[in-house]
């Protein structure tokens, strides 16, 4: 009989070790393979979060991404570089669950929410034998870190990419309640413009390494533009409900 | 020296007990106090999920809702009556906390997100010392139970009540990417309708107590209205992004 490997797709949350799920630890101290992604020449930060809770015999697999941006030199075609690398990684994944080995993929966050695991999970889930452990997002962890009330009652609640247009992010601030814009970084000053024209300037905070070393929480109308990290986030929360 | 208490907020996560983070557990372990929302007549369903993390010594504290719905009689004011019951609260904890006692209030999911423990944080929060420990949501954890990947790359991802009209809830699902809707209960039909006429009835997935027993998954044209409980959910995940 061949005996499969089975696959997990494990939340490690939003940065603090400690905030990975009890679930989450107990299958990822039992994984025989733990892979993670990585961009080039920088360490990985789901392996950052998780580290102290691996063992030493368990092999760890960097999923290295061959760009490291969405924006590239002309002739290059971001789409076609990722099916690529994703086509290379599911290969290899393969072979290891071929051979019976317990894969646990770290997704920083939520594994379904804006994650990478999503493309390997497209791929496998329905082949092998796959289960999902939810995670903490870096949503939850900004708000905890923020003490901030995020949506109360009926308020509608809507996560933004700061990748999108000036005009789109515009129309959607002006739609709902409260707001959280993910993939900060060089969009920055766009965002800010946005949230601005929607009268939501006052409210909004931001955040770098939320629950993490190096945590740094400003008013929104106060960051300086040009080194806004990965980690870092902005939230509008909904207007409270005062009983 | 008056030594005061320390007030936490922890997210016991969507339903399975070990899917509470390894940092809410420890703080759980050592509280002197253990605080939950329960409707009148019920179990409640914070303290469900993480009683078997509770040690004998430590008192329970129940908070019962003076009403169980916002359909109230033509005589009664729902946001009086909570105005009241979080009054008696605040006055209840605060006597706790100048004894120097630790209270550990449970949330269901996560603290900040559409729970009951934002209003007892927007009352003590400020004064006593006070820490939020995030949770898994229950949105999160749906999307985990019917391996949904949820939202991709850029896509906007907007969490609707099932309280609003079905004008409104129309407006909103015609102008985002995925969708979650809470408090689907007696609103399903409406839902329901909001989702037909938006187009999105065939992606539109129901789940039943996520992550717990009696775990329940159909999609949404195949749920009978009529019997959907509290822990009940709908997710619209975003259009695959195939790499």
């Amino acid at each position: 009989m061949n005996i499969r490997g089975k696959l997990f797709g494990i939340g490690v949350g939003p940065g603090d070790p400690d905030l990975i799920t009890v679930k989450g630890l107990k299958i990822l101290e039992k994984a025989d393979i733990v892979v993670f992604h990585q961009a080039k020449g920088k360490k990985s930060n789901a392996l950052t979060i998780a580290q102290c809770w691996l063992k030493d015999h368990q092999q760890r697999l960097p999923l290295i991404y061959p760009v490291t941006t969405e924006r590239l030199l002309p002739d290059q075609n971001y789409e076609f570089i990722l099916a690529g690398f994703y086509r290379k990684t599911e290969q290899e994944l393969r072979r290891y669950l071929d051979k019976g080995k317990t894969i646990a993929v770290l997704a920083e966050g939520d594994p379904l929410f804006y994650s990478s695991f999503m493309y390997i999970y497209d791929r496998l889930g329905r082949e092998y034998d796959t289960e999902i452990i939810p995670g903490v997002t870096s949503i939850s962890g900004a708000a905890a870190a923020l003490g901030m009330s995020l949506c109360y009652r009926n308020q509608t609640f809507t996560v933004l990419s700061g990748v999108l247009e000036q005009e789109n992010l515009e129309k959607c601030l002006s739609m709902g309640e409260a707001f959280a814009i993910i993939k900060v970084g060089r969009n920055l000053d766009k965002i800010r413009a946005a949230i601005r024209n929607a009268g939501l300037l006052e409210r909004a905070l931001y955040i770098e390494r939320a629950t993490m070393a190096g945590e740094c929480i400003k008013p929104l109308y106060k960051v300086t533009a040009g080194n806004t990290p990965y980690f870092s986030l902005i939230l509008i929360p909904g207007t409270p409900w005062n009983t």
